[in-house]
């Protein structure tokens, strides 16, 4: 067991309230005890804290108190407004240093900092970019002048454009802006989901360019442990479609040799920080594809799986579920490998939606009859009371990406996040961060502080926090023993930590 | 019994989900059983429709699909942008043509529409008005001129002003912006929940000195119960402070005599509308006092009970949550009535706040432990598994005000409202108002469309509609033989409803 946490006192009181009822002052103490049976129940309350981590979660309720009573709140505002609030933030210090696990929901398109791809990757020979009519930009590395393609008739070297153009710093910026959803007026930018989608879209094509390429995939996915592992992060489940990748004289590679050059990067990182415990792969292919696509992709998956078994977790469908086929729509060809006598775990996201009582917010019921190991974002599922039992009975967790729900403008005020009633149901759940390089962070640390302030509330304490962090072992798709090892080299870490801010 | 609304199903098929993980395809049935199984669920799951109801409904769910794809939805967007859109839903006139049962969460300062007051009651003789340095204004209607007060130095009599200004029409939409919350930019002038609340105050002052007149008083109470008979509404249970109240010569009147006069008022209302239900009252003192100025207040409430016992209902504490004293903090006042040997009904304002884990946000429990008989808001609720349980045991209905939560900042987007996760659960619910005129409503109607619509979303059915409409009237105050006279009257309503509009 990672972490016994006794839930008896729930079932042990179950009559408590109902004898409370009490002429005069209800007593005190009952009072106080339906108090302590209701933080017993949110995510981490039954967690026992040592006297050194009493110390320091009291000294994180002081802080947060102070962060709510100022006058700006960074989880009520928009992430790209908070974010140099919550730089500032002693909370989010404590949280960078913090172990946190692992990180189970992010995409490959958006794992590492734009800065990086602009800084470096655009720097380096060969590469050349155009611009498309509708004001996107592509990239692609080569040894010699690129074709014109349907969406890009004129290819220009990097180099010489930036040489021309003169104001480097201004270019490289107006770059940026093409790769991440970033802006100082995201209310005015992104006027609706659909617009803040559409641009989402978009900075996935612009990039691809850049990353697939060879060369640069190898370095990118090696930054991308880099940068976890700085923000203390140990462990990844990297969503990726394992695009095909090129080389400069235009030769393709497939997908095992993605899956091979992953695993080989994987190792060496750990070579070099034998405190990282690894990082996997949940192949997923967009949900805009047709049945026979889908079912050709799941085959593929089952057949990756069985040559990768260290590599590849599982499988996922991606793309916005609102405007995409849900999973219904799919089901010949998720029943596939049940029907192949195979075991193909799934990681669905379902229910990253607002629009209750849809096909689409019946993703949710669906992924669990499909048998989903977790579910990515289930945005919608304090909103199903049935489907919230069956996830938590059968220990499916949520994935939960406070900042991209944010940004994808499902939720503006966080604290207004219908995790926070799964938080204080004490629902499985893990925080993860989705598209990072996107919304402008790295590591888990701001999505843990999103989580920590303003979704826990001042309930939230550092029990929540030792939890969550546990989860991300625990509900990984890890086999038992790696997830023995991962829980007891988090924990080292953890102890460490308390030791250092206690 | 008012609606039999057999929960059976829950408890028959407790196990259904466990057998449902198959391999292969999930099969059908039984996915449809367990989609019927979470419907059955919410409010209004239960409820057994006629064949002319269903017709309705499904003309309904074909309404409110064509809403939810437009370009702008109307519950994603601030009240008063979206007024304009409501106003022209098909949705919404339905609502407003449909009897709703009771108003249980009113409060008497905003009872009636604004343009009333002003096109109306400021357009009486004697009418003075003071405008005061932090740019509010007073009324007062006196027969000399009025004598300066700490707040107000300058009376003028409201004819001559008028008079002067020569621009009636524009000076009277100055008035109505000072007697309400509208405005084209909420968000630009309602920044924080600092800024609204203050204004909501100050509206709060500037409407005393008309509506506290005694013949106004009359004529507004009358107004108000007409207002609400328009849009189907039967019935009110309307909070108030007792403010004393004073005629043209000075002289002020006592809380008995207000009590007198709402019942008188109330008797002439129904003697000229057989089809309404009645009203009472809530007795209200607002949370700034001190604790021996409360336990006044309830011993004083206790006395008028024992005198009116027709008309006043209970007792509640008004007045900002988040910056106000907590109900833990008045337990000496709260416990009175049990002390004393008698019954004083409770209906605690509770868990108006975004602040999880405050003092203020364990106002809910203790609203319980006090025993209260509805929760006003209950916005906290969900986020309080404990207090939830309690609350649905003991049959403590929510009173859910939409619009007011909205326009008070608690939530912007009202598909992300909680109550979302108390409605999917068939939570004890009623549907009110707060302050209609303040936010530039009148009736129920905006706010069963924002309920229905917004945060029921799709799942919402007509079912859910009678069931809310049911509610209010068996979670009113009334007594049994009343309640039951109330829902034979109501239920003449729906079917002329249904069968006008099937
Ligand atoms: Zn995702
Ligand atoms: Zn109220």
């Amino acid at each position: 067991m990672l972490i016994s946490i006794c839930r008896a006192v729930v079932t042990c009181l179950p009559l408590l309230w109902l004898a409370s009822v009490t002429d005069g002052v209800p007593d005190p103490a009952k009072r106080e005890l339906l108090m302590r049976e209701e933080t017993f129940r949110q995510t981490g309350g039954g967690v026992a804290l040592t006297a050194a981590e009493q110390k320091l979660d009291a000294h994180l309720r002081g802080l947060k108190e102070k962060e709510m009573a100022a006058a700006q709140f960074p989880p009520a505002m928009h992430f790209f407004k908070a974010k140099p609030l919550i730089q500032k933030s002693p909370i989010f210090k404590l949280l960078q240093q913090m172990p946190k696990g692992g990180a189970l929901h992010v995409h490959s398109s958006s794992l590492v900092s734009v800065e990086w791809l602009v800084k470096n990757v655009t720097y380096r020979p060969h590469c050349y970019i155009c611009f498309t009519w509708d004001n996107s930009v592509r990239f692609l590395f080569s040894d010699r002048q690129p074709f014109p393609r349907w969406d890009c008739f004129y290819w220009q070297l990097l180099e010489t454009l930036r040489a021309k153009i003169g104001d480097a710093a201004g270019f490289d910026n107006s770059l940026i802006q093409h790769l991440t959803l970033v802006t100082v007026d995201p209310d005015g930018e992104y006027p609706s989901q659909d617009v803040v989608w559409e641009k989402f879209e978009k900075v996935f094509i612009a990039t691809a360019g850049l990353i697939t390429h060879a060369p640069v995939l190898r370095e990118y996915l090696y930054k991308g442990l880099a940068e976890l592992h700085l923000d203390n992060v140990m462990y990844l489940e990297l969503r990726s479609g394992l695009s095909r990748t090129y080389e400069l004289d235009g030769t393709v590679h497939d997908k095992a040799w993605i899956l091979k050059t992953f695993q080989e990067v994987t190792k060496k990182f750990k070579a070099g920080h034998p405190d990282f415990l690894g990082a996997r792969i949940i192949i997923s292919v967009h949900r805009a594809l047709e049945v026979p696509a889908v079912k050709a992709a799941v085959k593929e998956a089952i057949q990756l799986q069985k040559e990768f078994p260290d590599v590849v977790a599982g499988f996922d469908l991606v793309g916005r579920e609102d405007s995409g086929r849900n999973l219904w729509y799919f089901r010949e060809a998720l029943s596939l490998p049940a029907d192949l006598g195979v075991t193909l775990p799934y990681f669905f996201h379902a229910g990253e939606t607002d629009s209750e009582g849809t096909d689409v917010d019946q993703n949710i019921l669906d992924a669990l009859l499909f048998n989903t190991t977790r579910i990515g974002h289930g945005y919608a599922l304090a909103h199903h009371p049935l489907a919230k039992e069956m996830s938590r009975k059968r220990n499916v967790a949520v994935e939960l990406c406070p900042i991209s729900n944010q940004v994808l403008k499902l939720v503006s005020d966080l604290r207004n996040h219908p995790a926070a009633v799964l938080m204080s149901e004490g629902h499985p759940m893990v925080i993860s961060s989705d598209d990072p390089s996107l919304f402008g962070t790295t590591g888990l640390s701001y999505d843990f502080y999103e989580a920590f302030v303003g979704i826990g509330g001042l309930k939230a304490n550092l029990g929540t926090l030792k939890e969550l962090s546990v989860n991300s072992i625990r509900y990984s798709s890890l086999p038992a023993h790696l997830k023995e090892a991962g829980y007891a080299m988090w924990k080292r870490k953890w102890d460490a930590f308390i030791s250092a801010h206690s």
